[in-house]
């Protein structure tokens, strides 16, 4: 089932707030089912045991029937306190964060909040492997960027005249285009073989 | 906030399945609380990057109203596929699940679903370090359990007689008391050095 999912809304909102539009062409926005099914194959062949967080909800009110299922009445989408995806890979810890666009040339960097870019810069410093992927629908382009690239993009957007978003070819000079293929559909995991293990 | 949370209440069902009973003798069942503070302090102390994961819900109706915030109208409590916290330490990828019970002399294995037991196999088999946390809350310990322990109890339950719960002297035995103290009310993480950094 696809339910609403804040952050990936918010990605959207970036190119299109007509939601009529938005509907339409949304055929291509698949990157979260994309990852998730990419992380199902990692753990059936055993090579990576990687899971999407819950979205987190900040839950009201609940309603418990008898003889059958709580039923939650009132709850709200709460802002995460860190990034969607974390597990492990070859004893090594993985944490990213996945957001898509439809612009073309750049990725909005409103797309992150503080909490996400403090955790990413935790993961960091405490040795484990921190990225983003981020595609860029209209391209139909797949980047891993390492934390480390973004958390340099992310202050500079601080300084006077600091540009608001990460240019494509930041990606495509400082990050790895990810290979989109199957049944690893987007194959990070190769991407970070490359990087760290070969 | 404190919201249901649909293990919780499976766990304390194994002692007590009268509600009212329950809210006045809730005062002790603080676990997930307390981890939670722990975990804080770690994460500000640049200890340990160690979360918990929002609690999964299936979302089936949400309002949109204008101007103000979206609304979850409909929604059920979710199992879990994986455990409740995971994170880094020293590098190490950590992976737990932190159960309560009133019991004072076993804790019931049906407090655990097949699904959190194949995923901390998982984390064995990858390199990272599975445990489960249980509060015996009448006894006031609070034990860690290395995974592996755990899977040869949870074997066992399938034989011929065999027992549906971890006796206690299994936890005395084959796990650590966790120290409980301030400002790391439980220190979990002591324990893994104690068993892998010394």
């Amino acid at each position: 089932m696809n339910y609403p999912n804040g952050n990936k809304k918010k990605a959207t909102h970036a190119s299109s707030s007509n939601n009529q539009k938005q509907s339409f062409s949304n055929r291509g926005m698949r990157l979260e089912d994309d990852i998730n099914q990419t992380n199902a194959y990692y753990l059936a062949k055993d090579i990576a045991v990687i899971h999407k967080k819950p979205t987190p909800v900040q839950i009201v009110n609940v309603d418990y029937p008898k003889r059958s299922a709580a039923v939650i009445k009132e709850a709200y989408f709460k802002q995460a306190s860190t990034t969607d995806y974390n597990g492990i890979y070859k004893g090594h810890y993985i944490d990213f964060e996945a957001k898509e666009t439809k612009n073309k040339h750049s990725f909005p960097l409103n797309n992150f909040h503080d909490h996400q870019i403090e955790h990413l810069k935790s993961v960091d410093d405490h040795g484990g492997i921190g990225f983003i992927v981020v595609r860029f629908n209209q391209l139909d382009r797949t980047f891993y960027l390492p934390a480390m690239k973004l958390f340099s993009c992310w202050e500079r957007q601080y300084k006077d005249g600091g540009r608001k978003s990460i240019p494509l070819h930041v990606f495509e000079n400082e990050g790895i285009e990810v290979p989109v293929g199957y049944p690893a559909i987007v194959d990070y995991i190769s991407v970070i073989d490359q990087l760290f293990f070969k």
